[in-house]
């Protein structure tokens, strides 16, 4: 280590120090083989993989610190580092060892203090399951019980935030000042609170894998982006890891990229708002099971095509880098996302295709409803943040997106309210306000304590293929005008009924609903649009509040972000996510390209070549 | 409970009360861990969900007898209950713990004496697996003797029997002469010998679920109540469990009824004999697994749609519901339905589409040729019994359809031939008589005992996709006329060649023949058809057999079922299973219609609205 | 067994006495539970089946010999018997008891020296997981590397290899001069060393079955027959087992012979090499799980239509069979064969559809490209042998075929790239030479060892559905001209391009090549094609190289066979694969049919009937 670090420093290379926890050495598996995971149901992890060890074992946590200790006090003054990572692509791992289990029991005594309070909370009295003493509450293996499924995941959850404020707290001891802490997040954002366990680091970091040649649409580039960024408001991210070459644990998915793609997507997370872009990994592995997760060189060690494109980006990157790095940006739509009701809808799902007698979780919440909201802003280019059920700056946005808040605390569901009272408009999707904090459905006329803003109430839903709304309002065409999946029965008392289902007994019901409450409204999907409805109505949504900019003249496959730099100028991405040369009109004031150093002036037709992106500073007014 | 059920009756509400055994508290599992099920191959059930436990550990047993005993002591008595329930749902739930095993082997040695006699009757001299001692015989988890599997199947349907009758006995001994006692039992009938576990019981009762909305066809009502009166003839059925509002372990086959369908399934239970209509349950549930299993109430626990049909139905009751209570039939037709054909065909299976090594048994007799012979009797509206191996009254009956008898004794298979010989008609299906009552392959020429009434024999058999049959002979049209799956490839001696394979090589073979035998005659299809030509079958001996009734000029979606009620009078319930409106002509005798009053007579047009039933009351002459 | 083997003397019938360690008793499992197999993660074998017990174990073995030197002491003598089977179809069987652990790390002391030298062979530094002492060592459960998991299959057909040597070489002690050593092996070839396993056996013997009726090839029959033709070079082999009526563990896979299959089989065997054919088995069994799997005689033990085709075909036998064992052929093309390419695929593989992720081994070498290669072959009547990598008889042939020979040791590419040099020509496909025989990717400019040879190298390689050739170069029409699954980015340094992908990227890339390199040449796949495609390019070599010979004339359904008899004479084989009857045009010199015994001259038009079969014995000039 000593050796590569020296070199590293004598070429100018600067270096993040990772510690070394997320896997074990084969003698501390030999000596303790009781450290790995046991998963529920008799499952249990094997050594011979990284990320298998119960990461809550105090022998692991013994080994763990003074592997840590030992590194921080060897490495921390030497130059060439300038940051750590703890650990790596940390997430629960379904941990259900006896320690933890016992952790459990424990985490439950104090948040519901007795025995009674704890029965009567999650309703154990179904099936006759109520306990009369800790012990008697049963592993997890077999339990039906949502509230107690929601709270172990909350609790897997604090699991790695307290492993990774462990972590950073050790580091902190030892680090210089101008050294810095962070983790590698994944974008499989469900898995982990973000916000609580980087609460001590300095900054986010993430790593972002993807589709190449015909699947690089840029999404998930830009979810990523949009999420990390808002988990620490205000400090850009880093990009940790990213597709280099090609990807997957075996051969069945090499994707090397089309000439363009490598670079563009550098300029895609600096569009978000990215401050760095690291490849996992430098040369591809010739021994073990990432040999076909290809870094930028090949096995042949030698220059390639990949080496080229990476050297001609950074090359332009030494160039014009310091006008790209800290980009700002102020958006007016936000996304509200509840790690609750991803995890409340993997136990009740409601899904297509699944058997209604198991569940496997599928965080559905996440891919399917959240990742459609996310897909249409960002293909319409429409800027977006995410919120979550803590903050308190709802007020922020004009308009505030709700996928279906299945798990929310009366609080979570009264500041709702409060933004739409006081002139906020909100689209919410069908299922929310169901559940309170602990999984229970509301004994209440539903949608409970939303009812007043969103002006109906509904005593039915059905679950369904697919149907049409009548006289297609939104003018999909056939093929688009589909709603799907989950269907309330709602009945308007204040609200306007926006869309009628095209069917014999549903269609007495609408589909789609808008309530003005208060100075603001609130418009509401009791069933799952197809892309193309949604589209149309959060374009709707844009252009009567006024939210409309020259931005969405373009569309998928041209896609623009952009923000302000460091010197308050404008900075504007068009990126083409196609193979044919496409034309845009320049919409803004005269500007600059930054790559050629063109002039650019309203009006002007601009080219962006196939898998290319043009790169505009404009001046700050 | 005092107080609810003392509340119960001021009320006027009667109640049945059910032992509190399919569901163990979490003490008893804490204390006794062994008392969960173990399955096979290592598999075992987890705390958390219900019917877990192994009902014949003595642990157990000994918990289970306490609460009955102490529960009747102190509820016999009280006025408001009518009756007892036993369990809930109870199957055999493929027991292996330790225990069960041992019962097993007690088992065989009292049934088969000695090791040398099982192991000739079971043929374990293949593969070398004869055994010297009981012991030697290995577990349930790999075996492959087919001999095996299905006495062990045999036995856990015999520990169903011994467990309910142990409940029944016990309730007996405290119950006053005015109760009743019962058990649920559910549609998937194959799982347990409803015969001789309600042997002690007063009646039976059932479960019936189906979907609702386009998927409510009333074939499951249909089949459960033919199957259930047909167990205790005589006396009619409750139905103590079925569809509120919807149903499911979570939120993915939600199907609230259409308006009509809550109604019109009260009449369909009753019209096929059902004397009670009970619904799981009345108010939906706001924690757990059965959060989407709805009530009458929805969790807003108010009045509702479903609410408004129910009390208008039950308002009806009130007024026509003696007249439509104790309604006895009198059918001509009657399926043998054989519980060890289930499980012979199930661990040598024959569909399409699985594995020629592996075998999950997936009950097709039940679910595929059963269902297929009774979903035609429904559908053409002929009334059909069930009736089994071991009853004697199969002369009550003018044609009797045998789905694939593959499991059956010599007896058995002579009670066929007598039947035939004194003047009955079969429709018999290939495969029967193929095993005797060991599972044993016949070592004689196929069909074996039944060649003289069959009237052909057979050495080979093929499985195949589809074929048709040659030059369509009943006329089914091209997309119907379809053969499938299995073909013997039958020699003639005496029966009637009435249809034959298209195909080069197959083609000398016939696919269904009728033989005369005796006074009686016996159809045989040799492949699986079509439902049409199934359908074309059955109405062709109907005719041929003057079996024929005004009835079957309705076929579904409107739906007839006739009975005599106490008054000896004759109900005629028409139902219309479909969403528009559709006329009926009514072929019988001057009658009223109950629920409006109105008078009928011969060749009236009546209509049967949508999801509606008229029900007409033609008086004894 | 006296009393049977005297009978079967008695009649005429000779026999070959098996080694009984295929199924172990009751008692044996019962008395040393832990005899029977463990499997990784967990899994074990259970009694109740065959083939279930570690036959590494110390206690089995003690018995296992105990019973073969008896078995050997009193039958050896015995007149009847003419040879002897060593086991049952023995395989691997996933061993993984702790002793069989312990032999594999004993293996890997004996192979490497030291665990230094093993954590650098096989890269164990990646992830950390380098090993101080051999106990350290992982169990195979969790293991990922891929060097680990290559040497486990190796050593599990070593273990096949040691146990069948060992049970050779008891029944060498006893036996007589006149009787031989055989097992009867399995045409899924991929599971053991044949070559090693059946060294000191006198003859290779194999259990080949197939579908029948219009799922009757004959592809299995030729694949099986080159193989083992090829394992033991101028020795013909015994077909011990084939299918006589229906095979399969179950009632879903029957398929009784069209009239002429069973007979067409046997010849179909002779024609390949084989000495001789034996059903299993005589009489369907009539209990457990192989009822379904039916012998010449069905479960009626009458004659039948299958006795009735075994009669005839024997009494031809009895007739001509002289003149038709022993045959002998010399054929110009061979298919290089390697057991680590399999494995080697098998840990990374590359086929559509399945999991970036996870891995089940699929044989995908083996079941797709090596059958690929071999039925086109098989279809056009061309003549193929196997070659193994220990080989050194290449120069015999002037065709070599490689499928992709993604495990290969530099003497092996040496091997290759001499043999071309010296003359020989190669059809190679994508993928041959990557990684090294420790499954190390080869640190140098792909294809290696091979890149002078082949004439090209390539840094990049993509996965992807299907891509049309460009220009359709080999006619194959639009439907056909599909390569799919793989691409490598070649670039031509002194190949020609054969064929370029159609795509807007990958166009610049040519998808075969065909390089002069000494005295030979090498054809280059570097994508998976479409069958039309294969055949063409192997027609095209065949031309070009003047291989082509009068029997590439026909194609299927039209087979023809040949080779030498004892007498030097040239038997042919003319198969008629359909149910039509065909015409060929005799194409050789003057010869007799040998059934009917006709003369026939050169250009005679002669009729093969549907499944029949001409044999034509053609007199040495």
């Amino acid at each position: 280590m000593d050796r590569i670090i020296d070199k590293m420093h004598e070429a100018g290379i600067k270096v993040i120090l990772g510690t070394p926890t997320y896997s074990i050495p084969a003698w501390m598996w030999h000596q303790h083989p009781d450290i790995l995971l046991t998963y529920q149901k008799g499952g249990k992890a094997y050594y011979g993989i990284r990320q298998n060890v119960n990461y809550t074992d105090p022998d692991f946590l013994f080994y763990a610190e003074r592997i840590i200790r030992k590194m921080m006090e060897h490495y921390a003054k030497h130059p060439a580092i300038i940051g750590y990572q703890v650990d790596n692509e940390t997430t629960p791992r379904d941990i259900n060892n006896d320690n933890f289990q016992a952790m459990f029991r424990n985490h439950l005594k104090e948040k519901f203090g007795t025995v009674e309070a704890l029965n009567k909370t999650w309703g154990l009295q179904y099936w006759g399951m109520t306990i009369n003493d800790w012990d008697e509450l049963a592993p997890r293996d077999g339990i039906t019980n949502t509230a107690y499924k929601l709270e172990w995941e909350r609790f897997s959850r604090q699991a790695v935030t307290d492993y990774l404020q462990w972590q950073t707290r050790l580091v902190r001891e030892y680090k210089r000042d101008d050294q810095f802490v962070m983790q590698c997040y994944m974008p499989s954002v469900q898995e982990v609170d973000q916000r609580e366990s980087a609460k001590e680091m300095d900054m986010m970091a993430l790593n972002v894998y993807h589709g190449y040649q015909d699947d690089l649409k840029g999404d998930e580039i830009a979810f990523a982006g949009d999420y990390f960024r808002s988990v620490k408001k205000g400090v850009n991210y880093l990009v940790t890891e990213t597709n280099a070459q090609t990807i997957g644990w075996n051969s069945r998915s090499q994707q090397p990229p089309y000439p363009g793609q490598m670079r563009q997507n550098v300029y895609a997370h600096l569009g978000s708002g990215a401050n760095m872009v690291e490849y996992w990994h430098w040369h591809s592995i010739h021994y073990g099971q990432e040999t076909y997760w290809k870094g930028v060189l090949s096995h042949d060690l030698q220059p390639n095509r990949a080496y080229a494109e990476v050297t001609k980006t950074a090359g332009e990157l030494e160039k014009i880098g310091k006008k790209l790095v800290n980009l700002k940006k102020e958006n007016k739509v936000a996304i509200l996302f509840s790690h609750d009701s991803n995890e409340g809808i993997n136990f009740m799902p409601f899904d297509q295709g699944g058997s209604p007698w198991e569940n496997n979780p599928n965080d559905y919440y996440r891919n399917q409803l959240v990742a459609q909201f996310h897909r249409i802003l960002y293909r319409n280019n429409i800027g977006v943040d995410f919120v979550f059920p803590d903050d308190d700056n709802y007020d922020q946005y004009d308009l505030l997106i709700i996928p279906s808040l299945y798990i929310a605390s009366d609080e979570l569901l009264e500041k709702i309210n409060t933004y739409v009272r006081n002139g906020g408009h909100v689209i919410m999707q069908f299922k929310s306000g169901f559940c309170d904090e602990n999984s229970m459905v509301r004994p209440m006329m539903a949608p409970g304590p939303l009812k007043e803003a969103c002006g109906f109430h509904y005593q039915e839903f059905s679950n369904f293929r697919t149907m049409a709304l009548k006289g297609d309002p939104f003018g999909a065409g056939s093929e688009h005008n589909k709603v799907s999946t989950w269907a309330e029965y709602l009945i308007c008392d204040t609200a306007e009924p926006l869309a009628w289902y095209d069917h014999p007994y549903l269609g007495e019901y609408p589909a789609i609903t808008v309530n003005q409450y208060g100075k603001g409204s609130l418009l509401y999907q009791g069933c799952l649009l197809s892309d193309t409805l949604q589209e149309r109505i959060i374009r709707r949504e844009m252009d009567r509040l006024n939210l409309t900019t020259p931005d969405q003249q373009l569309r998928w496959p041209l896609i623009t972000k952009s923000g302000k730099n460091e010197e308050k100028n404008t900075i504007r991405y068009y990126y083409n996510y196609s193979s044919e040369p496409r034309e845009i009109t320049y919409p803004y004031n005269r500007a600059t390209e930054l790559v050629t150093g063109k002039m650019v002036e309203k009006g002007n037709k601009l080219t962006v070549n196939a898998w290319d992106v043009l790169i505009i500073e404009e001046p700050a007014r």
